[in-house]
């Protein structure tokens, strides 16, 4: 048994939050044995146990989560994050999605999250759109009509940040001002692949970015297995919409499947090897779907799915008519824009342009910075 | 009441087979009165009944049935029929197909044929391939694929000799001078839509022409409707190749699961008009075909039609110990990692990572360079 002098520096015995932190970077995710452990004794007195176990620890695994115990450091993680903006969500927390519970032993510790979108009401209402990184344009295509008419239904994109069908999904979500959340392999600090880069920090800016792994963190090949499973788990319906015969999208189909939770796929030509395992879970008894309207019949009541969208904060553009909502869109966040720029960006005329504009300030979603205008700061 | 020499010529109470041949020319398909009125007294007594029983007869549909019976004279159809090589089926005869006995009071009375296939085996063994007439360049590759798949098995392929799917279904059997058999709307003697007369021809001459209407007879709407539950009735299974929203295809797969037999229907692009029907079908429970051997699947004893999954090139991960993937994970591609860094990495502890570098080397996944481990060169 240790000493306590010989406990590392950062544990505090009241802290569940700090511990399951920890737990995060001991254990890769799935790991059922550590969850049940930390769910039996709590995730600070679990640490206390495996910590005061010395060398040889019961439950076996243990001796695996002890391997990264001296490098572990919390406080730092916590530090870092906070340079993100970021924050950390455990079970319990009023942003916890409570959807993850289902996952029994397979939940995560807690979720390190980046983004304004709270985690907790996107979960609310929300669809898993997965697919093939090596997608055809057939699928970019699909993929991000369905995301347009998801956003503008109000239900949260989830997926997984990855080339192809995942980034058109994304892409669309945002471009339609509606909820998207990435959730990835690596740690949140940790973009990957790097390629999306921007994209993921636009996610970051306007969604929400999360993971179970801890900042600076690497995405490996289990990692990518084992993030399906929160894909699935998040939201209420997952979507497939182009899959190799074999792919991991398959995969999340399979988690929600496990789930009770309705699994639809996009059926594509039968001579495109982009859609084989669409067909295949399809054939499996997955839900044909063809646009938003057939994804969200899956989930809500029917009849229901017309009805005011409660759970997802409203978008800025909400309630707008439609010329504000393209000069809105025209508006740059950073950069200031003049009313020339905007008219052209925007497809209007600059009078209609310096009308909206007058609208949009006094509603408080733009500002003039110089001869510019900018998107106010977003509001909460 | 008629004296009998006011009864037609042609009239022969013991002939039941020129009685059945009347019969199709006074109702028209799907006459359910009729049938049962057949089936009651036998065709020949119910037709002496008919006659007897003057301009007022029971049950009251018959007084449509007498319109046509003046002109009725079934020996002069019989005669055309020869001059097409053709034959009268009706139920019991040894070619009678006993499936569409199925459709109960929908049944036909006869079967008007022409070709040399043996209709009762040909539908023994039987794929009722549909869709539309406007189909795609997609629809007819995938028609022609499936029809050339079946008949290498030695299934019939069904359909309604219609331009499109149909075309291309019977068109690909006959190339792989397989088993088909074309039902039509009209009398066999004449091929509707003349454009395809010269196919129609062939299927005459090397699989099956039937039709439950006597020669003459125009196609009309009605008939056409009516025609799809004989397809449906005399096949196993029932593939919709493509078709819109709505559509005569779609009406023989609705009567193929009103018989109970499997209907299946081949996915396209959503954004694909001539997709819709079956997309709406598979939304209906119908089954996703992708090629013949998945429709076989429908019709063949479990075990009998097994067949590997496609050929997809295994991943390097596949079918490995989870601690082996882990492990695979953290080896890097070109810097040599020690077993202390892949314990940390891969978060196990040193024994277990000793055990799984050895597995990893012994399938060639991972080699040795001086102290540490690096991932082989991939295998192709």
């Amino acid at each position: 048994m240790r000493q306590e002098s010989e406990w590392p520096q950062w544990f505090d015995p009241a802290d569940d939050r700090l511990a399951r932190a920890v737990w995060s970077r001991l254990a890769e995710p799935g790991d059922g044995t550590a969850v049940q452990f930390v769910q039996e004794y709590g995730a600070a007195e679990a640490l206390r146990v495996l910590i005061e176990a010395g060398p040889r620890p019961r439950p076996a695994p243990a001796r695996h989560w002890l391997v990264r115990l001296p490098a572990a450091d919390p406080r730092r993680d916590l530090a870092w994050l906070e340079r993100y903006d970021g924050r950390l969500l455990i079970p319990g927390d009023p942003e916890w999605p409570g959807r993850l519970d289902d996952l029994g032993v397979r939940q995560p510790f807690c979720l390190w999250v980046r983004g304004c979108l709270n985690v907790a009401d996107a979960a609310e209402q929300s669809v898993a759109m997965v697919g093939a990184r090596a997608c055809t344009e057939y699928g970019e295509r699909v993929a991000t009509d369905l995301a347009l008419g998801l956003a503008d239904r109000r239900y949260a994109v989830v997926s997984g940040a990855a080339y192809g069908i995942d980034a058109a999904a994304h892409r669309a979500a945002l471009s339609a001002a509606g909820p998207t959340v990435a959730v990835l392999a690596s740690g949140v600090d940790r973009p990957y692949p790097t390629g999306n880069q921007q994209l993921i920090s636009r996610i970051a800016a306007e969604g929400s970015l999360i993971s179970e792994m801890p900042p600076g963190c690497a995405p490996t090949r289990w990692r990518f297995l084992h993030r399906n499973r929160l894909i699935a788990a998040l939201t209420q319906v997952t979507v497939v919409v182009e899959a190799a015969w074999r792919s991991g999208a398959s995969v999340t189909a399979r988690e929600a499947a496990e789930l009770s939770r309705p699994v639809a796929a996009v059926p594509g030509p039968v001579t495109s090897a982009a859609s084989a395992g669409c067909h295949r879970l399809l054939r499996e008894g997955a839900v044909c779907v063809t646009d938003a309207a057939e994804v969200v019949e899956l989930i809500a009541p029917a009849g229901e799915q017309l009805r005011a969208s409660p759970a997802v904060p409203r978008a800025d553009h909400d309630g707008l008519p439609p010329i504000d909502v393209r000069v809105l869109d025209a508006v740059p966040l950073r950069r200031p824009a003049s009313i020339g720029r905007l008219a052209l960006v925007a497809g209007l005329a600059e009078p209609e342009v310096t009308a909206s504009l007058g609208r949009l300030e006094l509603i408080g979603l733009i500002r003039r910075e110089g001869d510019g205008w900018l998107k106010a700061a977003r509001r909460q």
